[in-house]
């Protein structure tokens, strides 16, 4: 299979790099050998129709910032003209979220879709703004479209809902969606109030340096967003949620929750067919109720009764394990209705 | 489809309710109408080619404790009569589980084997004695194997570990199987003795009379054992899990846990191939320290991280919808290979 992948950041980086690692066991497990036929960043790109060689692409952005010096040369073809001319079966949208109009994600895979090949995002952005839509083009021109590490990183939020639990029917869902403001929230627990909490979230790398993505709850608005329609066949936007962020959680809210036996979370929830992503106490024996970085959702269906899935909702390496995931998928797709 | 059901006790019974209640949305949706064309309890047996009437088959079972009254007769087979000679896809085996010998489910599973037909097996026994054998006369005999039901009751333990990790490798696992004996730890943490924990456990009804299957932690291993084969590719049974129950617990020991922050829960673990169950001193902060008749079980994997998953262990409807779950991978794994 061969793919292109837009966007060089540290999510695919690690894709790239567990495609090195597990070359050998993907091809004897899956069967698939996947080729990364052309990659663009910022400063340029690289492309080789017989598969870049991918110890070379890493170097060449650890040591010069931009794939572009994988070659002497170093191309200049823009990620348009890649998506449009590069013969490929799969595009992988890796560039930033940005929850404002969606670009560059946006036409990147609006492009891929149009010229017949399929998408993975890992981008929030365009699936946040636009999932209905989107679905219906893919749709229409029959190729796969799939977003598995948008929610929850390597954490199989969005496969768990869909397959696990195949003849029931999920009711609702409620969770924890975003690991830097869970982190924030357990460290006013210890005591630190929003701001001190904020600092230190900013130190170990969680909180970007302007925080309103986590803090104000638009990064758990967008990953319910995604999961609303996913899972609940909703067609809906960003605009659909009623959403509050935790900048006006006191630490003596914090504190009159655990003298509760509770905690106050931010907690995203689809229920009724209403979407709401605001922070919330949670009694300490919900198993919904983690710390840290952690991400949490529990399902209500129907027959088999709640469930609730854990795991860390970010990190490079796990995100990327969701990319190989939704990437064996589509082969399997491909190949089943090619025979 | 055509099942032949065999044992029909609470959680068949469920599956009949579950199939009246959707019968509908299971064409609709999945393209699956199954029918019960025999069904076999201690009493007797019920027969119908074109599909037994649920309604009137729960009301049989309900009002004269047996399905042999469905019909006036009231059929006299035996189970081994049924499934050598009724035509079916499938065979539902819901006898209860015994550890020491694994019959009469043992018996059933081969012959339905032997005979070209599906399993779909709630009854953890034959399992956890000879899991690499039976599977291994399933693929011998070109039938599909299934029991989701065994672990977990409703949560899709082994689907999740099995599907939503593709890709990925699943190093190790850990966590609590068993819902009776963490009910009677959980109780202990509030200041109960063992005994009255115990009690306890027996007027809800989460207790059997002789509790040691689960106690002694026998129901724990042998889904332990299950999924060590399942999930790691192990060719295990019962004898090689190191196995110790909860009955030695004290009130002190639990206490003492508390001031730690922790609790003592009784583990499952597959670490380094080695399989064990006993009473380990768990962080509170840990996802799998759940309490009540929670089961939670964590997955250490290669590149996705640490994930838990987290639901009732058990229940009648719950399990129900793990056999349907079983039931329409079987009908769409024939109908792909008939097509």
């Amino acid at each position: 299979m061969r793919l292109i992948v837009i966007g060089f950041g540290v999510v695919a980086q690690s894709f790239a790099k567990l495609l090195l690692s597990r070359s050998a066991e993907l091809y004897s497990e899956h069967g698939i050998k996947p080729r990364i036929v052309a990659c663009v960043d910022k400063g340029g790109c690289a492309i080789s129709p017989a598969g870049l060689n991918l110890q070379r692409l890493l170097e060449a952005k650890k040591s010069k910032g931009t794939v572009a010096f994988y070659d002497k040369a170093g191309s200049k073809f823009d990620p348009m003209q890649i998506i449009e001319n590069v013969d490929a079966e799969v595009v992988l949208e890796a560039t930033p979220t940005n929850l404002e109009g969606g670009e560059p994600g946006m036409t990147h895979i609006i492009s891929a879709m149009r010229t017949g090949k399929n998408i993975i995002s890992v981008n929030k952005g365009p699936l946040a703004l636009a999932f209905p839509s989107l679905m219906e083009l893919a749709n229409y021109n029959g190729v796969m479209f799939r977003f598995s590490g948008t929610v929850g990183g390597g954490t199989p939020i969005l496969e768990f809902a869909k397959r696990c639990l195949k003849g029931d029917r999920i009711t609702s869902f409620r969770g924890i969606l975003n690991g830097t403001t869970n982190y924030i929230l357990s460290k006013m627990e210890e005591g630190l109030t929003y701001d001190s909490a904020l600092d230190d979230a900013k130190q170990k790398g969680y909180a970007e340096a302007i925080p309103s993505l986590d803090t104000d709850g638009y990064d758990a608005a967008a990953k319910l967003v995604i999961m609303a329609n996913w899972i609940m066949g909703m067609k809906v936007t960003m605009k659909d949620v009623d959403r509050r962020g935790i900048s006006d959680v006191k630490l003596s809210d914090v504190k009159k929750a655990k003298q509760n036996n509770s905690a106050i979370k931010l907690i995203a929830a689809c229920n009724n067919k209403r979407l709401d992503v605001k922070p919330t106490e949670v009694p300490k024996i919900d198993p919904i109720c983690v710390n840290g970085t952690l991400n949490a959702v529990s399902f209500s269906s129907e027959h088999s009764g709640q469930q609730t899935i854990i795991g860390r909702g970010a990190g490079g390496i796990e995100t990327a394990s969701a990319i190989l995931r939704d990437l064996i998928e589509i082969r399997d797709h491909v190949f089943e209705h090619s025979n």
